[in-house]
């Protein structure tokens, strides 16, 4: 399928119209901020985090998010359940490896958790996407120290080895799928000033995997609308306090024409 | 007592005089939100669950809110301990049963909570009270797929089996007490489109049962204010967004005329 | 060193530009809003609570800020991990004891934490500095019951058994240091309706500490940078929502001159 402002838009709609339940096993600090995301684009959250339900929630969801932000044993284990429960129903699985490469710890989950079974899209900034594929890369706590094009070797290398869509989020956000490499070019400088801005990347991949079979299409549809959101959320913005409120109210004003006239996308770089 | 904007009114203001300190054992999602909430409306939050101090903190409380949204077995814990605790010593109890039916580990924790003696005052959505008594319920994760009078039925079992006021939110929301059910008709369709309003609702519930014995007049006074506020808040609002901001900024501000102006009720409905 | 409106001026452009990563360990409630004032002010927030990474991240960032909002056992164990881990590395430390005097649970957490070795900087409201020198202290819950004055001879007891800066926040802010007791005079009435500005305060502390060697100036500049952004956000504020979000947007603008028409500094009052 093509890559264009028209297929994003098709992916926005069935959004809107269908509703999906996307599963989140998630941080705690963006919890609030990705429900309220999913919410605003059209999609219905849920979080759910204990191994008594994980396995049950996630084969209810159009989706499955896992989110490794503030990890611990307990949600481990829940990830170790939702997971494989979730690729045996074909219930398409987004990763975001938050913070791999700041500690063994959080390296490791993710390695871990890709053993299980690749997910359907891996999304992260440049550091973790480079610690992913362990690739030397300098992490700052949960920030990139990259920008987003030095992690394009490692992402393919993790789309030939895995077959997952892979896309590394930054000033350009590349989309590495099976048909190549894709840059998206919208966004503002004030997005990396409000936290979790990333979590919520991840969370509308979700949200548009669970509508749209093409992986690669829900990824880019994803990156697409944060971009041109975030774009329309800094105009005239005084601040990321003001920022945060428009995005979300970005999302559910989104029109077509908006679409059309913002996205900057390159659709094969490489 | 008559369930009247004279009487709501009164309840607010007595909650903005006394301003009572409510223990919430909550969900991730909404803790800020129903934090913020419960000061704006001029109550006193504290979020506390460890199994170390529930009980203890339970009880230096005017009211204690127990909420499932994001439940794991140490929270269950401290919520078994917390419940007898409050109810030990007459305070009143919320229970908020999120994403009853979605899951067999929701629906049994909501029994079993009830089985170590009934809530106060039990407010979810129609999916959620339908679960909560057994019926055929479909539940979309948190969200319900059924219109509020859909639960009539089990909200009154639920309430002749267990004596506490029932509270189903949606569109209507109804308010099942020894006197009757009464109807609320304020809100706006942008409110479901910003995540835990439901959980600030049950949040409400336990500033108005802090400081008001008769708990039908509290949950009215809860449903009222969701409402009145609600409609404050989306006029001329852009998005979700601006509508959480403005919610806020409403329960600070609102005034008897507002809340006479725009309360719609209908006192017994059946 | 001198602390006035240049010094404190000194140490914002110090964080802007060095982008010093701060490791939280801290409540639910907070993480987002204390995540997202690091960010506006131009700090890099990391939060990682497991055992297994608590005590490697701690040595990764440039200041350490540890918060007992919602306390559980494993979050202390992190904290007895993470809290000598920084110490041993001599980066500083911050210790917000919310809700001690509220149970038990909490104060003696926050004595066996200062008695893994005092903090650098001891953060809290009137109750909670009181209770953690023993004193009487009526506590609710997790806002203060006293006037911030009240717990002067306590926070002075502890700077000089602990050696560490202690702030008590209120309508005045008091520093005590070793050159004396400062007093800060901005702020504004609609700041405790707003939930974790105090855990925002304690992670600005950490903020500064980061860039700062003076702990006395770097605690000096995270209060007046609160109470200023404070005053600037209350401008013309409807509300508790629009305030929490215009005060992000002040601290991301914040100029020199801003800071020096605004702020009400007493350096040094006994």
């Amino acid at each position: 399928m093509e890559l264009t402002a028209t297929s994003i838009w098709g992916a926005v709609t069935a959004v809107r119209r269908q509703a999906p339940l996307v599963h989140n096993i998630t941080n705690y600090v963006v919890m609030n901020n990705t429900a309220n995301a999913l919410l605003a684009l059209g999609a219905s959250p849920v979080m759910a985090h204990a191994e008594n339900e994980a396995s049950e929630m996630a084969v209810l969801a159009g989706a499955l998010v896992v989110n490794i932000g503030t990890l611990s044993d307990p949600w481990i284990r829940a990830m170790h359940l939702a997971l494989p429960a979730a690729r045996a129903r074909h219930i398409p699985v987004v990763l975001d490896p938050v913070g791999a490469g700041a500690t063994a710890y959080r390296t490791q989950t993710v390695r871990e958790l890709i053993s299980l079974g690749p997910p359907t899209i891996l999304r992260g900034n440049a550091s973790e996407i480079m610690a992913v594929h362990q690739d030397e890369a300098r992490t700052k706590g949960v920030d990139s120290a990259e920008a987003s094009s030095t992690a394009l070797a490692a992402a393919r290398a993790i789309h030939q080895r895995h077959g997952c869509v892979v896309s590394i989020s930054g000033e350009t956000d590349y989309v590495i799928h099976e048909g190549g490499t894709l840059a998206i070019r919208n966004g503002h400088p004030m997005m990396p000033r409000v936290t979790g801005l990333g979590c919520t990347a991840s969370a509308l991949c979700g949200a548009f995997a669970a509508v749209e079979k093409d992986a690669a299409l829900a990824t880019a549809a994803a990156m697409a609308v944060m971009g041109v959101a975030g774009e329309m959320a800094a105009e005239g913005c005084p601040g990321p306090g003001s920022f945060q409120v428009r995005f979300l109210d970005a999302l559910y004003v989104l029109t077509e024409e908006d679409l059309r006239r913002r996205l900057r996308i390159v659709p094969e770089i490489g």
